[in-house]
């Protein structure tokens, strides 16, 4: 019997780059031994947590086991855990963030789909720019929302197309979703970039009206920490007011597989409270119920820490060598841990099948919305990153050919 | 502007009801300080874990500052924790459960989100006796599904009415929910009544063909192991092939704030691994991802433990006696931890109201689909229950004067 319904098929057969990154990977392994693999294809931060963790993970142990110790906590989250966050969004995004501004998540993606189900109606439409995390399609998707890419401008650095985005939005476009630092690009938007959005998000909510459904500047912040040169990100909430920034623990802290994350409305947003009522709810009602609580209370008591960052520019380093000197070419990435190189020729499909042959494991562009280039993840050790040159210099020599 | 949808703003006035006895519980506890009230509205299991749940998050502490020591999963659960819970599983149900029969999930409500989400297309029709946790309406409503609740038979201690609901379904109908230990009602559904169930639906996918699309038997028992009086639990998989169970640790365990749960897919069912690929597919783009790591292998090393449930058995004996002593109507529930007894008089608003006047908190059962009654919840200390025995009788005193 049909035991699935048509669209989630659909969506079985349309996640099948990653999937089959990810099935060719085991079996390359299984053939060759794990160790003989280079794999870029994963964003599983391999760094360590930060050493405190331990010993916050044994105090907590003694508290688990009183009453309630890991009973539900609020839908928002646990109220202190609440406060600490707002205090570390406060100054980092310097904006006057409270507790009532912020709910707990199960990491940046429940946050994304929390947010969603609040906001987004069948037929809304949320940009971003693309290259893009091909889950957003999912995110909005589920509640009848479209997903639709804005090219970035890959000739500078995949810097945003601010104008190509203001001309793509319609009376249905809920929601501006920037990503910076960028998966897969590894671009930091720049203030001036982040501030014309904003302007375009006033100039629409104005143009709306009072009584109107606003346009939300979404920035989805898991790689706010990953900034190299001494890159910053600039804060988003200051911006405008109908900005939300979505974060995660899950790469600063390495504790992606436990699930913290948060959504924290601007303070500035008219009738904000009824937003984040609205997204505790269906936070809620999609069955997340409520951030987990080991995880929750180690990411606040972890707030001044992070895992080892120059593990991933002294990575970032070594991978730019050894794509140089294959002859790739490719935007040196200035925050996050990706790069995402034109692939030698242009077909995405056939470098990473030079690729494979050489045990190296890398993602096709197109399974992030741009065909031509592909995404490698340096979350791996500087061996593995070393051992891959000839691999890289190899499969550009035979796509030269 | 208007931030939220309507749909969310009417989620947001119809989930009034519990959120007004919540508030008016802060309110009263405010007044009158927490110790003078008594609770009976929350379901936050409040008995400790069970004592190696410390030593076992004390020897966790180590593993996680290892490199991935906190990393994702693969998207259906940790392979070691999924193998634990089938054998786990294969036990309790008498069913050759194996891990590719199991997703991890974030609770039972995220199973259960996650699994709507595979198998209900816009229209599709989910069938459960009532009362019921309300929120199952909005588990499918999220994708368009609709929940028809069908009134249990109250005059039989809320036996589920099997031939009402054969009579419900349609060829929309994609599946019978049920809930056993039940809440609100504290109903263990007969292995008769179930075997009834799964009679129907055999009888039902048989009519529909190796082409049409199934009617599940989905058995959500987070309460499996509250069970009194030597009632015991029939194990559902072995009753048809298209019986899925969902199912958490929240309340064995006392983690319902970590957040573990899981669907298990029949060994026996036609194409079961296309519903489990799509579940976890799912799983990973409703954000959920994972199932919280820590929270997995808490679970899985507790797997013969459970939280002290006698504990539950005393207070339920209590909380009966307080009833009688009060004139008030109950069935005896033989099992999990809810009472639902008659509102004296039939208005189950009046009686929360009269119960209010003394300090005793309870949640009308409108709020579970059926007026006229009251869910009273048992996750509170023998002494409250005690405590709250004159309230009760000058509660009913006023109602029958």
């Amino acid at each position: 019997m049909q035991t699935v319904t048509d669209q989630i098929k659909a969506s079985m057969a349309g996640s099948s780059w990653i999937r089959k990154m990810f099935e060719k990977g085991m079996e390359l392994k299984r053939q060759h031994g794990a160790e003989a693999v280079c794999d870029f294809s994963l964003g599983n931060p391999d760094v360590p947590p930060p050493a405190k963790t331990k010993a916050v993970l044994e105090a907590m142990a003694s508290e688990a086991v009183k009453p309630l110790g890991l009973g539900y906590c609020p839908n928002a989250g646990i109220p202190a855990v609440r406060e600490a966050i707002a205090a570390y969004l406060a100054r980092q995004q310097q904006s006057p963030v409270s507790a009532g501004n912020v709910v707990m998540t199960v990491g940046a993606a429940g946050a994304l789909v929390s947010f969603f189900r609040a906001v987004v109606a069948p037929g809304d439409e949320v940009i971003c720019p693309s290259p893009y995390f091909v889950e957003y399609g999912s995110y909005c998707g589920h509640f009848g929302g479209v997903l639709k890419p804005v090219p970035s401008i890959a000739d500078d650095g995949f810097r945003p197309d601010v104008a190509a985005i203001e001309a793509a939005i319609t009376p249905k476009t809920r929601a501006l979703l920037v990503n910076s630092p960028n998966n897969p690009t590894g671009c930091i938007y720049s203030e001036e970039d982040m501030r014309r959005l904003a302007s375009v998000v006033d100039k629409v909510n104005a143009a709306r009206g009072d009584e109107g459904r606003p346009l939300f500047l979404l920035s989805d912040e898991p790689y706010r920490a990953f900034a190299y040169d001494g890159a910053t990100v600039p804060p988003v909430l200051p911006l405008t007011p109908y900005a939300v920034v979505l974060g995660s623990f899950s790469k600063t802290l390495s504790l992606a597989g436990e699930r913290i994350g948060y959504v924290a409305v601007s303070p500035q947003m008219p009738d904000g409270a009824t937003l984040v009522n609205a997204v505790t709810l269906t936070n809620r009602t999609l069955g997340f119920v409520n951030a987990p609580v080991i995880g929750q209370r180690l990411a606040a008591a972890l707030l001044d820490e992070t895992a080892d960052l120059d593990v991933y520019d002294r990575r970032r380093k070594l991978m730019a060598k050894v794509l140089t000197d294959a002859g790739v070419d490719f935007t040196m990435p200035r925050g996050a841990f990706y790069f995402f190189p034109k692939a030698p020729g242009g077909d995405d499909l056939a470098f990473v099948d030079a690729l494979q042959d050489e045990l190296v494991l890398a993602v096709p562009g197109r399974g992030f919305g741009m065909a031509g280039f592909v995404r490698l993840s340096c979350s791996v050790d500087e061996k593995i990153i070393a051992r891959s040159a000839d691999g890289f210099k190899r499969a550009v020599a035979k796509l030269k050919a």
